[in-house]
């Protein structure tokens, strides 16, 4: 199979995560966001929304959005429950994360880390994504405050979706030194055997 | 089982809709948003993140995020594809509608719906959130011109996500004249046997 990617996206890292996890071998087709790479005619005939990761089977057929593309790789796998209550949980914390936790926390990441221009609007904006980031960071804590993982007694894609843009929050200014459970499950999740690094790219 | 939801909501509308099409019966906990009875103790100590819908099981197990609500309610129904393929493709849609639909489209219809303080900056955030929604609709747009349904050849949960704030997107100013495919397809999933309103409350 084939990932398309830009290395520098923390959904493109969930994705590079859970191959590692799997022992799944794949290539890696590179794109810049930066420049609009992911917004060629030829990107958005593979995916119209114009986003990364994007994953490419061998028979050509294409699944984007990150946190699908982990639910069709885990399937079967330790990292998916079978249950359906479980399953089902692993689910809402995926859509927490995509709704109440990437727009808030790795938004403000991108702006600070890819250079956009902080105009008045955008300055007022990452006010208020201080808040719904630390909202749901809060959440967050609560939960491991009790749970070593999201989902029952071991790690699955809801914990790998979490951690991707949640272990450098820092990078978009968000300080977890309030947040000792999301450090301790941040290590636990490093920690995981086959583990690989953001920077880890292909 | 019992509904937490707000009568108002198109994400509490999704989960009214599936247990209509399933025939399955519930009772219903109306609480007003604008009153914020989302975040009172008493609700926050059964959701932490303060959001409506919230599935709550007869054993008392508590199920929050409206799509992970949809996925637990349909499995083993004719609502949610058992090929691993079909699967991902069904939550790649749903989580589209939850990144790049839903913070545009019912946002807006909130604000415009709910007499919010239209501060410039909102004024500008709606300017931006015009441009993702249109972005949203020409994708649904696109897609819909080749298929009848987002997944396969029938109704499945994705479609329910997708149509609960499609169908009101005017509601919040966006007009779906230009898109011929999405109003052959809202009422392709309003003409369902077994359909029920947004205004269908119990």
């Amino acid at each position: 199979m084939r990932l398309h990617d830009d290395p520098c996206s923390g959904n493109g890292y969930k994705v590079r995560l859970i191959l590692a996890h799997l022992g799944q071998s794949f290539d890696y087709v590179r794109l810049d966001i930066d420049r609009a790479e992911t917004r060629t005619p030829e990107f958005l005939a593979k995916n119209p929304n114009g986003r990364i990761p994007l994953l490419e089977l061998d028979d050509g057929r294409l699944l984007p959005e990150s946190n699908a593309i982990l639910h069709y790789l885990a399937e079967g796998s330790r990292f998916l429950p079978v249950d359906r209550f479980a399953h089902a949980q692993v689910l809402q914390w995926m859509f927490f994360e995509q709704y109440s936790h990437e727009p808030n926390i790795a938004t403000v990441r991108f702006w600070l880390t890819h250079g956009v221009d902080m105009t008045p609007w955008r300055e007022e904006a990452v006010v208020q994504k201080r808040v719904g980031g630390y909202a749901a960071l809060d959440v967050m804590e609560g939960h491991l405050s009790l749970n070593r993982y999201f989902v029952g007694d071991a790690m699955t894609i809801a914990d790998i979706a979490l951690y991707a843009y949640t272990h450098v929050a820092h990078e978009g200014g968000f300080d977890l030194c309030g947040y000792p459970s999301i450090m301790a499950w941040v290590n636990r999740v490093a920690a995981e055997p086959g583990h690989v690094l953001i920077t880890d790219v292909p």
